[in-house]
């Protein structure tokens, strides 16, 4: 398959939504069909960020909040040099999303969306049943808050749709167009 | 004037010195002649990242090799993807610039070097003359170390040569030439 792209100039694609609804699969994927576009791709991952810019960093609202502006710091630059960034952050709080979003001229919110019982049964390491049975303090979705953007650019449902077809919408948005038998 | 460049992968050059000693004088001219060039430049700011990225931080060994080792990273990335990025910041410890410097494929360490005596002079704010009486703690060369590059790649003495000589001497080893009379 061949893709054609529209444009060239970088852009900030933000990923949030909870733990196991399949942001970095989502965003592996797309990442390898953008540098097949010969694109310059950049994976800002939520953990990356906190491992090489956040570390000390708890997860209190104050806490998150600063690492998300973090990724959203280095997401600006990068982009402004005509790279796209994916960043996979659950990034749980809508007014902050929305602040560090509004920073930046190009830009596309992916609600990355899975039903919490879909989560939990992907969920090998049974972090969310230990948050259920009380376990895990601020773990979000459960004991700590998650609010979904109110109007996404993509609304991405992964308990629905398989990642083939979460990319497909991914590259339409952004412009991408995939050629069909070429 | 006109400029001749090669080569147009991302590198990272480093420049370490005293507060005052001339960085941000040199990256600010050393950028828009690279501009000039059509290459990517982003100046990366010990001050701007500490806002950015750091915030918290203060002024420890343990502080300041943190937000070195940020600076770095974000240096990392943004080289990668062709950039050339000029980093301006004290980072005082030659270990931990050695150990970020490392980590690049393409990087010029460069020392920008003054002595105690003009970088006081310079400061309009008196901060070294404060430092110096005793009353600022923590203050690089006066009573925090530094720690000169010992085989630095470019050795620039601000008190002895102009701006334009030391932008000569940065571009040269960037492998850009200035034509003259063109």
């Amino acid at each position: 398959m061949n893709l054609h792209s529209r444009g060239q100039e970088g852009q900030v694609v933000w990923f949030t939504g909870l733990s196991g609804a399949g942001k970095t699969t989502l965003v592996s994927a797309l990442e390898g069909k953008l540098l097949e576009e010969g694109r310059k791709v950049q994976i800002l991952d939520g953990d990356l960020v906190r491992e090489n810019l956040s570390k000390g960093l708890g997860f209190s609202k104050e806490d998150r909040d600063t690492n998300v502006r973090r990724i959203g710091f280095v997401a600006g630059l990068l982009a402004q040099h005509g790279v796209t960034v994916l960043v996979s952050a659950i990034s749980p709080y809508r007014d902050t999303r929305d602040e560090v979003l509004a920073g930046y001229p190009r830009k596309l919110e992916v609600f990355v969306d899975a039903s919490l019982e879909t989560v939990t049964r992907r969920d090998v390491k049974g972090l969310y049943l230990k948050a259920i049975a009380g376990e895990i303090a601020h773990f979000t979705g459960v004991s700590d808050p998650y609010e979904a953007p109110l109007s996404p650019d993509l609304h991405l449902r992964t308990d629905r749709s398989s990642v083939s077809e979460c990319v497909s919408k991914l590259l339409g948005a952004l412009g991408v167009r995939e050629a069909v038998g070429a």
